[in-house]
């Protein structure tokens, strides 16, 4: 019944029991294994994604660096393209599941219908886009502001959980960070 | 009659004559000198700034670099500090006019209030922040591509009439460069 969901979108709108059978008709339910891809290079990313169990990361392929990541997502967080999402463009990025992944996944034409069927969902989206601007006004602070050691303590301070999760090599890609140096860094902290 | 904006916003959502006269009394217009500031650090960030004529940049202060801009709004932009804005905690930036502008403002009491009065608005809101978003995910990706050079000649060629309007000390702040640096690849182009 995609519990977690549905309290999450709770949280920020009203939601009656007929609300929520119309919401769920429009969301495609999936389980993916580890690597899978939900979008490659060159796709239209036509869907946005909710993690319900999993993560997923955004990477592109660097041609300095190899593959440079730019987001992950964990339980109750969104990831997508927007780019190519909204002016179905193809896209420069690969989206793919670092862990076993339950995914909730909407495509643009469901998307926009259900925002005409349930228009309080614009109020949801608006709310979340507005805090996904609000993170990445801050981040791209943090990138002009912060050493590669603040960087670093920074995210892990913020998100244990993916320092948890994630493999190192993967954070030291989403900071710009060599794995040789996000290891000492590491070595420090003991 | 803030013509461009209701232009602007009748091309995502509709809006009869009562609706535009709702959606009036919720703005305030206000017409700012050069170097006038809008906020400033320390400061909780109460409303979005819609430019109707003139130019902003937002910019905190780098402990390393000293005033780092980090966004221009031009005409037909919106700017803000959503994190401020949102969760109403005191902003890290200053929002300024870079030359005389006339600015509409929605402080969040009377934006909440407009939401519920005008829902079309969600929908508009919905659309521009999702814009914001997919502009934050490119921005980020040519942060970690782009060579300076590459970043330089990209800015000019996406934004060409920022050039020409904003002092060039303030384009190399935006970019993470050196004034000198940018006067260097300015006489390079010539």
């Amino acid at each position: 019944m995609h519990t977690d969901f549905i309290n999450h979108i709770s949280h920020y709108v009203e939601l009656d029991d007929n609300s929520i059978t119309i919401l769920n008709k429009y969301f495609k339910s999936a389980s993916y294994k580890k690597k899978e891809f939900l979008l490659r290079e060159g796709q239209v990313c036509r869907s946005i994604h909710f993690v319900e169990k999993g993560c997923l990361r955004m990477f592109f392929i660097n041609d300095k660096a190899g593959e440079q990541i730019t987001q992950f997502a964990k339980e109750n967080w969104w990831i997508s393209d927007f780019f190519s999402f909204t002016d179905n463009k193809p896209s420069a990025y690969f989206i793919q599941t670092v862990e076993k992944s339950e995914i909730l996944s909407i495509d643009i034409l469901a998307f926009e219908a259900m925002l005409k069927e349930l228009p309080q969902m614009e109020r949801y989206f608006r709310n979340i886009l507005q805090r996904a601007v609000a993170a990445s006004q801050l981040r791209i602070k943090y990138m002009f502001e912060l050493s590669k050691e603040e960087f670093y303590i920074h995210f892990c301070t913020s998100f244990p959980e993916f320092v948890q999760r994630v493999p190192q090599y993967m954070i030291a890609s989403y900071l710009g960070l060599t794995p040789e140096y996000v290891s000492e860094l590491r070595k420090k902290k003991l």
